[in-house]
């Protein structure tokens, strides 16, 4: 392993006393961020005032760091550009697939997705009129409900609840098979482990920035166009950013180069700058020294748990392949336990109905924290401290 | 005159040696700003991490913030909401207000709107596979197209090259006596003088934050839903944000209460802090005032510029009530006339094919400033220093 996991926890600002297992969520400030973003506005912003689109470069930016980006996710260099948010990037992407493919009309997804993802969907369909449907069978359905009506397959490759990971190679050779398009949803990918959209056989990418990859609350998008269709493609979301000659003002769209088209508005620069200063830290991470170091910690947290919690149900599948980064389990009281756990310092997250989930995150999560981990939910578990009022109640936004 | 406009001054961070005539393009640093968005990154991300969505306000800053807009654009409080960029938001509101109208297939619109906004209707029609158009007509031919074939008008109130800006009141009256709907794009007016949306009698409004409310680059868009639509619009971008209950992560789309609906991804949160930050300057301005002063403002530099170059031809209409808060001339030479100002000190804009943009933000421009732009302008268009080989090479984003 050629990757010192210590040097990039020290790029990090991580409060005291909390053990975070949350980085799949929204992942942590890099100290180096903070610094970016105040030179961004202060040296930028400030002093060169609207010079700054040029000469801070900041008009090349969602290219620039999609480059970046593209590394971690196995893209051709040139085809990832950032903007938007993940649902906005769906859409894009989800509508130029109904363009692709005149004729079939349905919208083959899973009842894993991220809901947003079948929203947006059902918010496309319910625009073209009608004629077109969303359709979800369960995650382990879905090779064999690709078929000839199938215009594209909408999947995200980790399931958010249960951390089970699609097999990306063999959805997407199905789908090209019975001549469909399929996009994958790297939300829980991206930084989680080596990603290979090339190589996998996508059609599109989409994925955000802000969990594993720290670009911090609301980080910008990222959409991937494979090259073979990054020049024929028409965006839905046709914006002027996207034109071939934005400064030209025309009157019609004309698309521009490659995934550029895929650009809209005026990109987020404070977003951009933050996410820039987070990917600075993946420079010194070798992607598959990440994913031994993320099994090995995920195999821990289980075995630790297993152990000491015989109440709690496993629900991420036990085989490497078959798992992203992080590690779920069931309880009927999950949301109580999750109030108790973050009572104490050990920060994961809760999804209705009763999903424990904890997010392994090796540039800043180690042996100790998960051995802290397990230790303070076996201590919660045992003695059911879960149980009180003040736990069990639920905020209205969780 | 309550408004105390050199306090406002006082509360930006202006470079030395500049005049800056571009503050419609994007606002200049609120001090302020750099310190909240500091704040934002290591005592909310930093400390709270995950639980700063809540601890922190974050999820509710869409709406809280859109509140703070309300007020400047004459909407109803509660009916505002920030997210995404204006691009995106002229799309929601357009393919609502096609669902609003079955059976009317006119988007009408103006040849001088913002290129985006008929890009994104193109690309709306272009989706909805063809059944659907885009008309656009001079600026003042609007009112008389406006039939019964329309199913909605989308204008931009200020026309971002010449200034001229249309009567909200006139052609709203004009689009319902016809059964139309109307989309006002705010870009040019939100924060340039009073505007009144719901008096005006707009159906969706739309607007950026980063030129005359100066949330900085990237700064999130605004929109509009007036009350007797905001519990009826079915968003065709319908993200988990807008769900009636994103936490409860059903698989069907719910639309959310009101305006809250055209919510869509994870909001920008180090940009909504810019922007509430910025949105602190507007507190001790009275609207009407700032009116005044932009148009006294407005009206000298018309006066020094035709004293002093003859040369310029006024493209802004005279009329008060016809313009906005920026003055553009035309020249032939105006790309090269502009980076001759440039390199003086005096920031404006050039927009093609001919014309050089001025705008003015009593905030922090004052009489002082419109003089020394005067004076500069008339030295370089009496000497003809802007014909030189390094003013008139074109950048390739201007």
């Amino acid at each position: 392993m050629t990757t010192d996991f210590t040097a990039t926890k020290r790029q990090f600002h991580l409060p005291q006393g909390v053990i975070y297992l949350d980085g799949n969520s929204l992942g942590p400030l890099p100290k180096a961020a903070a610094a970016r973003v105040a030179e961004t506005m202060l040296a930028e912003w400030g002093e060169l005032l609207i010079r700054a689109w040029n000469q801070a470069g900041w008009m090349a930016m969602p290219a620039r760091v999609g480059d970046r980006i593209a590394r971690l996710i196995g893209a051709e260099p040139g085809h990832v550009v950032m903007g938007d948010t993940l649902s906005i990037k769906v859409y894009q992407a989800l509508a130029s697939c109904l363009q692709m493919r005149p004729g079939r009309r349905i919208i083959l997804s899973d009842t894993g997705n991220f809901p947003s993802d079948l929203y947006m969907a059902q918010g496309l369909c319910r625009t073209l009129g009608g004629a077109y449907a969303l359709k979800t069978v369960a995650p382990e359905d879905v090779l064999a409900a690709i078929d000839e009506s199938t215009a594209v397959v909408m999947i995200t490759e980790v399931d958010y609840r249960t951390g089970r990971r699609h097999d990306m190679a063999a959805l997407s050779a199905r789908a090209h098979a019975v001549g469909a398009l399929i996009i994958w949803d790297l939300a829980h990918s991206a930084g989680a482990f080596p990603v290979g959209v090339a190589a996998g056989g996508a059609d599109f990418a989409v994925g955000c920035s802000y969990k594993y990859l720290n670009s911090g609350p609301g980080g910008p998008a990222f959409v991937y166009v494979a090259p073979r269709h990054a020049e024929t493609v028409q965006p839905a979301l046709a914006g002027w950013l996207g034109h071939e000659a934005p400064f030209a003002f025309d009157r019609t769209y004309r698309p521009g180069a490659g995934v550029e088209r895929m650009r809209v508005g005026t990109p987020p620069i404070l977003q951009l700058a933050a996410l820039d200063a987070a990917l600075d830290v993946w420079d010194s991470v070798d992607l598959e020294d990440l994913r031994a170091q993320s099994l090995a910690l995920t195999d821990r947290f289980i075995a630790g748990v297993e152990a000491s919690c015989p109440m709690l149900t496993l629900v991420t599948p036990r085989p490497h392949a078959e798992r992203g980064s992080q590690v779920s389990f069931r309880h009927a009281e999950g949301y109580a336990i999750m109030q108790a756990l973050i009572a104490e310092g050990v920060i994961g997250d809760f999804r209705a109905p009763d999903i424990l989930r904890f997010g392994f995150t090796p540039l800043y999560i180690g042996a100790e924290e998960v051995d802290g981990a397990v230790a303070i939910l076996a201590r919660i578990m045992a003695s059911g401290s879960w149980d009180r009022p003040e736990f069990k109640a639920r905020a209205k936004v969780t």
